[in-house]
């Protein structure tokens, strides 16, 4: 297999089992030639991202969602950052998601994502998203189980309406080792520049690792859909992960068949004065 | 005077007279090199603007505001894309500001730009802004006269209350003269990748030039204040006009003396089992 396989490769098919202790996030094996050789075709890829986004933005018609979940340090930043940057600013909307607000925790919990989906020719990227709701509530038992299994099913209906409605969404698991963690969580504390990016807090989700593996399993089972499939991406090595996140956009939004628009007026017959 | 002085040069003081007419489009004066040299400074300006972005989202302390306003074809697109691709898209969000729709037709002309302001540590740029409810309203006569006219004061108090509570507002007009939207607008109707930002209706808004003009002019003078400043930029040289931004983003960044956050624990004492 290619890397042009990554679409198929990594995405999680309805009714698929998914056990991550058997994924190797360290894989790179649809790209043969290792980090410094992959660099060319990563360029390409985003060149071709760059001229994709504007056909979509241009063509204003199709919506693009993008929810990145992974656990701490899983490279949510570093993925956006360096498969869009090179996109038009203009385009693509990043919204993170944090902790809710009193006003937030005031509403049903699609409330506040809901008001941040892509409207036509538009890309919006969740950095975290309506999962949390459903892993966070598991793992530290936030409110009673009752709520985050139900909560399945209304991600899965909501999902559903807002593709049905003209969104293509894609779901994206950055799949990080605890050893991989590990060194990310202390290359933070050896840079006073990154010391920001530590919260103490953090170890105490790493001390839940098994169990938050094992939400994320069952939520990735559960809510792979066809209108908003999950992909299980490898990413204990930046560059892999970079380069099969931007193949996956480019085979998405090139499946969408897009144009320019034409126009209901002859471009010859106008006169400027 | 030299690129960097483009922040004085530019920039709008209150009590200053505007005469757009008397203010060459054409300007490359404060850059000697010409196009291709200025390519290499460009890219350092970029460098450090990216750098600079860093800082903002990591203090997660100050807020920055940017109201792009100009004529159609003014160059507002292009000038978002070029200054800030290079910036992690996750720092900075645009805002286009279209037709209102009814619901914010319901609403005071405020409400909807209201809810785009940048929070803590984000870059906002408005494409378009609340001054289209003063220009488009004065020079189309939607409302009375007496409505653009109380908005000089409202859109003074709204800018004054942000900038106290934290928020850093740059406005800049890009100004283009007739002769150059007039070559714009021509190469848009002779490429069929470029016809959807063609508008036939654009023309007659170019047929009312002068009283937008008049209109910026005024616009200009009476709400360009300490706290929220409007720059005028030289926007027929689309590289200038970049180098312009780009130099005037950067420095007003740099004043913001802006640092990585200190934080309240010792990295040495954190242990990562």
């Amino acid at each position: 297999m290619k890397i042009g396989d990554a679409l198929k490769h990594y995405r999680v098919k309805p009714g698929d089992k998914v056990a991550l202790s058997a994924i190797n996030a360290a894989d790179a094996s649809l790209y043969e030639g290792g980090k410094s050789a992959s660099l060319e075709l990563f360029d390409e890829l985003r060149d071709e991202l760059q001229e994709l986004q504007k056909v979509l933005y241009a063509q204003n018609k199709h919506r693009v969602l993008i929810v990145l979940q992974a656990m701490d340090s899983g490279g949510k930043d570093g993925c956006v950052k360096h498969v869009f940057s090179r996109v038009d600013p203009q385009g693509v909307n990043v919204k993170a998601f944090k902790k809710p607000s009193e006003e937030e925790l005031a509403h049903d919990f699609l409330w506040r994502v809901h008001q941040h989906v892509p409207g036509n020719g538009q890309i919006v990227i969740f950095n975290r998203s309506h999962y949390e709701d459903i892993l966070a509530v598991r793992v530290k038992k936030l409110f009673g189980d009752e709520v985050w299994k139900r909560r399945y099913r209304h991600v899965i209906e909501f999902e559903r309406m807002l593709a049905e409605e003209g969104t293509t969404i894609i779901k994206l698991f950055l799949h990080i080792s605890k050893d991989e963690q590990k060194r990310r969580l202390e290359s933070r504390l050896a840079n006073p520049a990154k010391y920001w990016k530590f919260n103490p807090d953090d170890l105490s989700d790493r001390a839940r690792w098994d169990d938050f593996q094992k939400g994320y399993e069952d939520l990735i089972e559960k809510t792979s859909t066809d209108q908003a499939p999950w992909f299980i991406i490898p990413g204990d090595r930046k560059w892999y992960r970079n380069l099969v996140v931007a193949r996956i956009m480019v085979d998405v939004l090139r499946g969408l068949k897009m144009e320019f628009p034409t126009v209901n007026w002859d471009p010859r017959s106008v006169v400027i004065e």
